[in-house]
């Protein structure tokens, strides 16, 4: 069973919108190798495992499984800020607010740059498909069935997100971007160090070959910041009943040719979320005028408090 | 940012496997109308959603969203019970723990039965596939950014998943389908409520004509059951911060044409999740017993214990 | 623009349900070679067609397109004939009037026969896919805009179609099946001739190759009880305002390596269509009696009668 | 049984071609919410339809289907309009009449403008694919065969096609384009309210949310136009039996919360089609010189008449 | 470029026809992880390989790349023999001669058996499709162009084709099937000893964990004798110009911890392949009587014989 | 059974890199009716070929059929070449060297042209996909079992081919695309005759319909070059165990409308290939500095020789 709290798991930092890195970054929301796949090939990975002598395998899948929904949010919430009221758009403030007012084109822009379905298809926000606008397929989750296959298999899926990653780094300077994006490195490296440390615990010596690519990243000054913080070799479990044995995998020394220790966590701490504002050119205005009055006239009301044993948090 | 608990969100009743009813299940699962879209559906919609005067529809999208990934388990662990051993193995259990010895034939009854890659290409586990074998898309996820036509699909969305798994109830009386049916046919009912009630308050009036199929399903016994506790009035927030305002909406009586009040809570209790057993002869052992030994040599560790701020759970 | 009339293009006679042979006819529907591929590519060569000088070759294009939209119909009907109660439902008519009373199950048939879809996604009617499921794709159609290419191409089409309607015949006896494959068996051959004897205007002498496959295919007697009324030979313009040049190609000898003659008429007369009946157990009751009584207290009322000049037909 | 004129449903007015705008147009004719899917979704749902008693709704599910064939006729016309020599070629005439003679490049815009497949797998024509190149699919059909559920899918999918076409109208002032997509929105709008209205024919009261996105999209000009003539409120059954009870239905106030009374009518009188001319350069001439004139020795001549009932129209 | 010759790289022992059987071996064929998929993934990988000081590398991937192509006619080849005249055809000879003389149905055992498209859309061939009828896809290559990313990609697909082969194995006893995939199953452990020595040289030690599934597959009959021939430790490098260094890689002690050496050759020696016989039923005949008549009407010749370098073989 | 040389079938002209171009000639390559269609649909129509009589078709099969197998090479290739280092990157030579360095951004054109694939999934090397990023699909091939069918579709694929590239060529002046293209159109125009002379055994006159489109193409300066050798009338067989018959049909005059004579030969010359470059930038480096020292400092060796019977070749 999940659960979630209003809050993002990093910081996305504000600068320009800028459709064309929105595009370049739905590889890593909606591509073959991005989050939507990894946060789904890990749950169902976790959801048909087998053997509970192996527990600890399965919480570590379980656990990482989930980390990926919060960066599936992360992503998607970093794409969307990206393609609102991209890149400036043309016309007087009128068109906007009145959308079409005497025949303006205030989305113009969507004919020429990134994924025209930004603007077309949703109202300037994420959507589950890769860069070229192919759309997420479940034939992209592996899940043989075969411990050390599976872990294998997904040894090579986070090297081969960092990999991507790295190079949509190299395509644009974008802060909001690269805040994610950097982030998002870190991340695929922590994920790494899992996956190789697992098939450590089952006999397999790495060598020099990790990390994947072969860099630690620093020359790249956002993912140097959080290299600092040792970020790389944290993992996390995100369990509310403390009974995940990730831990006995995730420890002593990373495999990624460094001096790096592996240790567990529950969570970070994360940032509040902020709701964007309404897009009336795109006919998103959350709720027009006229019905927002009919909901605000509704009386306010406090939540009904049941009894069940899941009332953490600060107001409990 | 998301959590979890190592409970399923419903009790999952134990009866022979069936592979024919797996894979009918499979729609419920990865199906165009099935839980996977649901939960990508609301999880989108909430990512990019606009207008923080808003906000309880977002709340709602979000909490009914974090619902549906355990509904993603739920199902998923289902269809797993469903072809495990299924339906009763040809020969002797040599054949079982030592595949293939002397050319036997364990997994025949694959070529005639149900879908063939739940014994090819998973392990007898959950596929994210419909009951065709199509892969889920990306391209089903519907997200206009308009708030009216999300929430009139949503409507319309879980009306449909309701309406097959009448149809799924009707194909098979496998006690373990019937448990996760029956249980899925009523929340989905609360997700209708849900969606036509959060219309109501943009002051649409069903009249007669929900829910949708129209009957309350009394007639179908393991329902009935549920619907004596309530369980299609209620909905969970499934927040740890308790910040959702689901419940401005989610209040007062039901759309469904009874005489139902609908309320929220945070979660249900939930039931433990068990790790089912290694399948030899699909090379799914979880461990082999020389690579188990390895891993047993390894000392065990307590879980390192960190600072931030959700450690929630029995054991804080 | 187009128009159409309450009457189905040939008759489907009754027989069993058999959801095996409705499968089989899905090719024949939504399959690679089916008949909305020749339909949507037929009319999009139409659409897209240059040249006024070679207006004749249009007007085929465009009358063999609206035929091909009859025909959509006529096999989508009988699909959904051979599905409807298929193929004798288990247990009491309660069991059907009352969809699960008691926890029956009248579509466990759907477990094992044909395509689950239909019981499961549809309420036993025609689907747009093809016999193994998969979806009808717009990249089946064909449109390189070289007259001769298309032409050549539309011909390979038509004669795949029979060749696969030939192949479907000798997979059941079920009348009904019969009675469309067998019209289509014919239809495909005046088709296979309207494109042969187009490329033959151009210059170019089939010898002996057609039809394919090669035969007149009066072994089966269905088919021989069509070819008597030379079905083989007629083209169907389906205009109204008369202004088809199409009569300009298909006329003089078949190029079927027969003694034929082809000639082209408007229409031939149809039958009148029915509506099938209610399925209770697949929650598809056209209208629930409730909802039935709520239209009923409406007061019939005439059509409306316009001006417009497309007043054809017996009450005008 | 359908039938067909020489005629488009709508007036395309002249302008620049623009393969952006072509491309953007694109999403209405083979996009998952575009004018393909709508006719054969509704063509699909009257084909399938159950219960004689409701048969005014199958009625007006076969009217509207009918009309959407002439909707994918005139979408797919303009966008062959906008591509066709688009938008500037470089170089001499000789480039186009003879292609690449002395190595020259006409079609090199085909790299950086729209989509590369108008101009090379198509010969500057309409392709059946959405504004990002993916092909139409079969599983966007939805038809559930319950009927308040196919109802409201249907007011939904007209809602959001209507919704994306406003979004297109803002991308361009190309006159070809906005003739075409003003006349769209307001059918859509006709269509929302022939679903709505349906839906009110049960027993829903729709308030203030009509019609979706919330405007009657006065501030176009071009669709200001066309609400003068109460375009939005007429549907058309094209029927040529006078059979369609359609009329029982759409009639009364419209729920469009405006002024307008519904009403119904046999179909409009439309505009003739032109022919293209050859494009040399993509091989497309229709017929070459050559084969012309091989055509051309052949004797003219008159269309052979025939006895059918349907013999309607200016020469009968 | 590349060569043929007219025999196949090993033996199909002949059995009685088996539809279902057929259709799991399309799993090893057109599968996600089947023989087309590693032709295709290793020779774009060999084609866009990048530095000249990695050539071993390249050689290898190119080698194993070719001896694939020679996989897929094997496959397909089997499968194909698998279909043929399958099971046992109801009826008379006379209805295989002449189709559905009298109405008969051949051919109806396609409705229950297998992959309905064997016998629908082939005429009893081989598709390119998997075990559920899903079409093979270009997004199943994988390229990353990182050599140790690919290597670690190539070693998990060989061993997942491994596991895949060993469930198919453990499926059925027809001796024409086991006969090919005991034959794979010791080939791809080959691969999967080229693909981890590769790593090795990199600096990589697999412990206990290869081969994986981890069992040598002596207990399966066919597979012990080919392991008795070493075939799991020998590659081919398929080369006519003897220029391929993949022998620098492939060599020394085997990675899958057994006392195996890896040694490298050509090729092997492999067996004449016959032509199948004509299937009336399914209207290929190869040739029909009256075009045979024609063809051989037509005097023999000789070969022309040209000057180019590779006249190797026999003859020369 | 399958061979290799490392040798390319055609030169590739040097010339400035151009994604734009790149990403056209993918079309060539992964598209609908691109090389790696004709690889797979002539090989599967090989495999597949029934009628032992017919064994001259078979073979003509079989040897084009492995020609595609070079053309893939050829054309992926050529699109490497074409990205490699594309356009011209900005920054310092340091940004390539050392990835990111500073924060630079090597890889910013990928965000506005040609397929941003090349540069995010690949490491600037080809891909199995079309023009518009559609993945090749195994629903592509044809193969219907019926000799003329097939033949028919192999002429129309050719002639489409050929088409496409011709569209290809007037898109660009790049030397290294037009290398490659005017060989192909050239190629194509060999395998239409190939494909057109066998239906003319079979006793069709195909007048002045052929070459498709109508041309010889003389007016492309590159491919006048090639006409001149008479390499559209020349068709190779590719066996090295001189068993082909494919000489019994490719012979006497061309079906295209000149005076040219079709003759066999075994194979071309060919060319090296040449190993691309090292891509730091794409973490592409083949082999890492630290990696490579490792694998040098392994003893060189022979390759073992063997034994078998295919010992062909210069060296042998």
């Amino acid at each position: 069973m999940f659960f979630h709290v209003q809050r993002m798991i990093n910081e996305i930092v504000p600068d320009e919108p800028d459709p064309g890195a929105a595009n370049a970054l739905q590889e890593g929301l909606g591509g073959q190798f991005g989050e939507m796949r990894t946060m789904l090939q890990y749950l169902f990975q976790s959801f048909n495992f087998r053997n509970a002598e192996a527990k600890p395998y399965r919480d570590l899948l379980h656990g990482i499984g989930t980390e990926e929904i919060s960066h599936v949010e992360l992503i998607a919430t970093t794409i969307a800020r990206l393609t609102d009221g991209s890149p400036r758009y043309q016309g007087s403030p009128t068109a906007l607010d009145e959308p079409a007012a005497g025949g303006v084109t205030p989305l113009s822009n969507a004919l020429s740059q990134g994924n025209i379905h930004h603007f077309l298809v949703g109202a300037q926000g994420a959507l589950p498909v890769d860069a070229v606008g192919n759309p997420w397929s479940g034939s992209y989750v592996y899940n043989s069935g075969n411990l050390v296959l599976d872990l294998l298999y997904n040894l090579m899926l986070e090297s081969t997100g960092r990999l991507q990653k790295c190079r949509i780094y190299e395509m644009s300077s974008n802060r909001t971007l690269r805040s994610t994006v950097a982030y998002l490195i870190v991340r695929d490296q922590a994920h790494e160090n899992a996956y190789a440390r697992a098939l450590e615990t089952l006999g397999v010596d790495w060598g020099k070959v990790l990390p994947i690519p072969k860099t630690r990243a620093e020359r790249y000054p956002e993912v140097a910041a959080l290299l600092e913080q040792g970020l790389e070799n944290k993992q996390y479990t995100f369990d509310l009943d403390h009974l995940s044995e990730a831990g006995k995998i995730f420890r002593e020394a990373s495999p990624s040719d460094d001096d790096g220790t592996l240790t567990t966590a529950q969570a970070p701490e994360g940032v509040p979320i902020e709701i964007a504002d309404p897009r009336p050119e795109e006919f998103a205005p959350g709720l027009d005028p006229a019905l927002l009055e009919l909901v605000q006239a509704t009386a306010e009301q406090e939540l009904a408090e049941a009894d069940e044993p899941w009332r953490y948090g600060p107001t409990s």
